[in-house]
């Protein structure tokens, strides 16, 4: 059996070449390829030769890929959402736990004891709410759980979750804010989850409640947050995302001791194919050995 | 059957009487307690009558309950060792994917994503080794694993640990340093221990580590640590106790992007009792029921 030729385009990323070699593959050029490996922009995508059976776009959201119109039925598209879930949902962690244990406080105002000790909280013991608990969700569930926190996931289907001791219905949300006691945003930005979070679930939640945002900036009222934590309604918010990103140098966010924001690295560009690496190798595995690849993209499918 | 005399003392702490009456208790004075809770300082500590069978101490290193010769073996002694392990390897795991994921810069640095995208590394896929594996590192395994960590927890005995896919014996601490990727130190201070993280160790680490200490100060030479920071021997440390406590405000470790420090609150005072009642509660439950107690301490071993 000769090795599985794979094109890894526009460039030859040094991490996606080892993984495709070990795993078997052979790096060809685009025209003796039946794998296209793409890790350019859509506007460079090349026309593709018929005998590319399967093509792995490195994005989780595919949405410019769609739009652009270059997914087709001929052949297997993938994408890496299974493996950005796992460094997303592990950012969510962090930003949660750095906003209960303080470490933004701790950083800016020096053994501030006094102010930092009655600020801390613990995750153990406290309920964590995951809207929109897709694959991010399936991540964060086990994370959340192993660190002693009950777990509310909320999805459109009320299909089961790992991880979560309970799952509702997006139609069930408006029970969620009070009864929770930390919200993570993991939801798809549409026309249903825009301003998710406003003047009114904000009062709804606990005031020792962390918002934390790893989906897209749109789901958040930002106005309303501001009012909310300036108010004191809930504790904080942690945003790897904003509306727009960058915010303004001076939005009012900014301005606020209990806001983190990171700016938009729960997968880091720069290390992004090391990372991929793994995932890519292993679905090379699997394409050699005509078995189902991981994250196939349903061209058509409402994502 | 007569419901169980406890006595909370110096002061009837709110979340402690809830937690002594919800378990079938019921508060008394200690004159007429078979258990005494007591929640202050070794100096204060009363002279107690034969009748108290069972003494609950809150902390969690009780060498100053020990020095002072309290303990003796007329009745059970329990500390909340169990209850603060949980909450010392949360405020560990924060430190640690706080560092990892660049909290600390987004907090001081507003969307700088270059330097931040660059600088993100993942917990999941690397390995971690946690120094000193008693109660925290049996519940920060765990933790660390279900983050997609591999795990290597070095102690005295080699015996196992909740979540280690491999434990090493202290003996073998010298080829530990290059084989991880991030330290946590939970190790106690002892003449053995001191200095345990010092030039050479540094030296031995791989440079994008990070070391967590949520032990004691004098486990990390300050001064090596610092060096090693500037030098870019390591990616950056992250402590919650230093030596001595608070470090001088001038103290160059302040000055540095690529350290954390938090004030001594792995364990915050404040929501002491608060976190501690249930484990108290569930602690009353077994000495009414004759069951063993949770966290028993034994006179006169070593610490």
């Amino acid at each position: 059996m000769s090795s599985l030729p794979v094109a890894v385009e526009p460039n030859r990323d040094e991490h996606l070449v080892a993984a495709v070699e070990g795993a078997g593959g052979t790096i060809v050029g685009l025209d003796e390829a039946r794998v296209l490996v793409w890790i350019g922009p859509p506007a460079e995508f090349p026309e593709l030769p018929d005998a590319v059976e399967w093509v792995a776009l490195k994005t989780a959201g595919i949405e410019d890929f769609l739009d652009a119109g270059l997914l087709d039925n001929r052949r297997v598209w993938t994408n890496a959402a299974g493996f950005y879930a796992e460094n997303v949902a592990e950012h969510a962690l962090a930003l949660l736990l750095a906003g209960l244990r303080q470490i933004n406080t701790a950083v800016t105002r020096h053994w501030d004891k006094e102010r930092i000790d009655t600020s801390v909280r613990s995750l153990h013991g406290s309920t964590v709410a995951i809207i929109g608990a897709g694959g991010i969700g399936a991540s964060l569930g086990p994370r959340l759980k192993a660190c002693g926190a009950r777990v509310v996931a909320v999805n459109r289907s009320g299909r089961d979750v790992p991880g979560a001791d309970e799952v509702r219905r997006s139609s069930e949300l408006d029970s969620v804010w009070s009864s929770v006691d930390h919200v993570v945003l993991a939801a798809p930005s549409t026309a249903k989850t825009r301003h998710m979070i406003n003047a009114e679930t904000l009062a709804a939640l606990p005031s020792h409640a962390w918002v934390v945002s790893i989906a897209r900036g749109p789901l958040v009222d930002e106005e309303a947050l501001y009012r909310a934590l300036v108010d004191g309604e809930i504790a904080g918010a942690a945003l790897d995302v904003t509306d727009p990103e960058p915010p303004a140098e001076d939005h009012p966010l900014w301005s606020l001791p209990n806001v983190i924001i990171t700016p938009h690295v729960a997968n880091p560009a720069s290390g992004l194919t090391r990372e991929m690496a793994p995932w890519l190798a292993e679905n090379v595995r699997r394409f050699a050995a005509g078995e189902e690849l991981i994250s196939v993209v349903t061209p058509g499918r409402d994502y």
